[in-house]
């Protein structure tokens, strides 16, 4: 049986979660497309319900083999659901991890992020965190939704890779403190030299136009990173990667 | 008088400014809202054209100090020549510079894009190189328009500060290779260590899926940063900055 009608309860449920107040309601979220749904299955995420469109056989073959059910749909409902403009074929909504913070962290290198509003930055750095072997990810007030359609693309699947914590960030920070992380924030009053830093490490990352807050910042060592040409300033994913970088390599090398 | 309907000859024109075509054909680009327009001005970039809605007087009174002459339009007719989807009371259509390559190159860096197809990431490693003092870009086939309304939002400005060029880039290199460059080329085969490089280094950046071509990166030295973490690569414009930086950091250190 294929389901052909937007207006069918299941489907009905699906499109909710397009809406972060829903997504926050359910524990549900929506990942779409063969690469971001198979690779979450592999990850171990735990679906809710999985819409293939008609027709669609290997992607119904790659479902079967984790042992799961699915559902077909018509290429339109497939389309109604979907963030994007070219469907993949697949989507799926599953169980979000949970995000409360732990009480003790992990040790070696954090990224938190301080209220980076534009979902892409959210996902670029969880990338890039990941990339770099963070251990964990820290989301703070006002920060976009990681699990949102587009968090999620531009996470590429790291956001089922590593940790992400959604708290209050000044007690997270003292406690990390209390934990002796060095805590290095990423601000233009910095200095343009790179601290010595202690074999645990958390890199603050504020918001794209005002930085980090002051109560955030003024828990931190600030640094700047050095500019050489006219640009006053880089985009914030940019800007955060060389920051990740920096650090990992520091932490890697033993510097 | 204010033009209010979007079947004027004017509006017309500039309207097809939004296909890379037309834009190639007239010499003539667009840049909206503000911020980036003023810049532009600054900068010393030739208008052609310059449409403000009726009612904003402090960017009538901000065009004016540059002694050039503007005309009004009613709302809906600036939202149809925008890209945004908020157009921020100002567009302006203007001589693009010029884009052929250059007999000699300048000294210090410079950044090569090997078709890098999406707008933003051109934009973005364009601020990047930007901030990082490079001389100039250097783009090849297949790459995006850096003069496409989505470049120039991602460049904020920059796409005025440094010279863009758009050649070739076998005989581009050969020609960096004679000038005594340093070639480095991020790539997933290379090697982790960055190599001695000269004072004069020029930086490939690769195509978001593929990489840079054979015949790219058969005249380059290969570098791969260093991961450590889950995710097997980085967003091509955090891969691009890192580089950047990194290079940046080489060559103003004496290194």
């Amino acid at each position: 049986m294929t389901i052909t009608s937007v207006k069918n309860e299941t489907v009905k449920q699906l499109r909710r979660l397009r809406d972060r107040k829903a997504r926050r309601e359910t524990g549900l979220h929506l990942i779409e497309g063969e690469r971001l749904v198979l690779d979450a299955l592999k990850a171990g995420v735990v679906p809710d319900t999985i819409i293939i469109e008609e027709g669609k056989t290997h992607l119904e073959e790659a479902v079967s083999s984790f042992a799961l059910p699915f559902i077909n749909v018509s290429c339109n409902v497939l389309s109604a659901c979907c963030d994007t403009e070219t469907p993949q074929g697949i989507l799926a909504s599953v169980h979000t991890p949970d995000q409360s913070v732990p009480e003790t962290y992990p040790d070696g290198l954090i990224v938190v992020l301080d209220a980076v509003q534009n979902s892409g930055n959210v996902g670029t750095v969880i990338r890039t965190a990941d990339a770099m072997g963070a251990s964990c990810i820290i989301l703070g007030e006002g920060c976009a939704d990681a699990f949102s359609p587009k968090a999620l693309r531009a996470a590429m699947g790291s956001c089922y890779h590593i940790p992400i914590y959604a708290g209050t960030l000044v007690p997270e920070l003292e406690k990390l403190k209390a934990q002796n992380f060095s805590l290095i924030c990423g601000h233009l009053g910095g200095k343009e030299e790179f601290p010595e830093i202690n074999r645990n490490c958390a890199v603050v990352i504020g918001n794209e136009g005002n930085g980090a807050s002051e109560e955030v910042s003024s828990r931190c060592e600030l640094v700047k990173l050095k500019m050489y040409g006219k640009a006053e300033s880089l985009n914030a994913s940019v800007a955060a990667g060389i920051f990740i970088y920096k650090i990992a390599e520091k932490l890697h090398s033993g510097d």
